[in-house]
């Protein structure tokens, strides 16, 4: 389900498919999301009119590392599982992209079940044939062997 | 009102073109939006970091047809009218552009009147002379009699 | 915090950043946003594949100047400061980059302090530690000096 949005500077393809494996990683082991739940927009920004604005708010040092991840997704994941996203995500963009945990930049936005269109044409968080765990966003999350896949 | 983004990769102007009036034709039709009410971002990814990331989620087999359409509304649409809009988005997205029905994404995310401006500085959704059929997104669809406009 | 897309048809560098500013300008004055506080993507679409869709939507004439700002804030601005922010904003986009009010289109998306994390791995708007006015996204706007200020 999430959608997700990777903003970055440069046009250096393999960080930018690093970045995207450590956002995908990340939610898979936090939030857990299936580790084909993957659907995402991933932009370098490096022509004429394309870039990136930032500053240091929050005395937090930034530099054209930047990474501004976008991720919208179903409410209901509690407080502590978003926190332990935006680690594992600091985490893992170090790890897989050479990106300091400072330049990570995560913002959420919510919507419901209904909001979503999967191909065919339905929705098929809104049908009723929909399986449970699917349907319920806090739902318990299962162990996962090995998240690390990528395409 | 709806604010649209639509992501799509390679390079055919015309497919995107296509891609734009099906999602429009759709919303016209199923939620009820005027035909003049058109905001739209065309994206064709195809350059060295730019691209879109997927798999196979719900047993839904995609492939590079694969198209992100995510749309910003108003809050107050009842379900049966999102469900009908992914039916006929994937409908005219075939029609119109060949994309097959399992490629075609859509995510809607919610906001209020107040959190629309449409030029001039003002929040017309929030002004006290908007016209009642506008400032009520559940109110009854008009029957629209040429959908198909294109500028 | 806010998050802002900033999408403009044409290859001017100048007048993209001139919008940026003209927005940023806008959210530290209506909004009472430290002028540190700025995250944004400004995209120019000039490309074979990359493009805007407008109409005369409400009765506004817009045309190749139209320029579509997307922010996502969290909740809580009273309604009569995001309709400042909309007059200033389309002010300063005349003032800066000689865009014509008509053309200015703006919409928000709002979410929760728990939504956001600045860098290092943490959810700085949700750990105890938080100064109270950044907690508080309807405090009052302290007076700001200079909220002119660039990078």
């Amino acid at each position: 389900m999430p959608f997700v949005r990777i903003d970055a500077l440069g046009a250096d393809r393999d960080r930018l498919d690093a970045l995207g494996r450590a956002v995908h990683d990340a939610m898979v082991e936090t939030i857990g999301f299936p580790p084909d739940d993957r659907f995402q927009v991933l932009v370098g920004h490096q022509g004429a009119v394309s870039t990136l604005r930032y500053d240091d708010y929050l005395g937090v040092h930034r530099d054209d590392g930047v990474v501004y991840i976008a991720i919208t997704l179903r409410s209901g994941r509690p407080p502590e599982r978003k926190k332990a996203l935006y680690r594992r995500v600091a985490e893992l963009a170090q790890e897989y992209a050479g990106t300091e945990p400072r330049n990570v930049f995560v913002v959420l936005t919510e919507n419901e079940s209904v909001d979503w269109s999967f191909g065919h044409g339905l929705a098929q968080y809104a049908e009723p044939t929909v399986p449970a765990d699917l349907a319920d966003p806090a739902a318990p999350i299962e162990p996962v062997s090995s998240p690390a896949e990528e395409s």
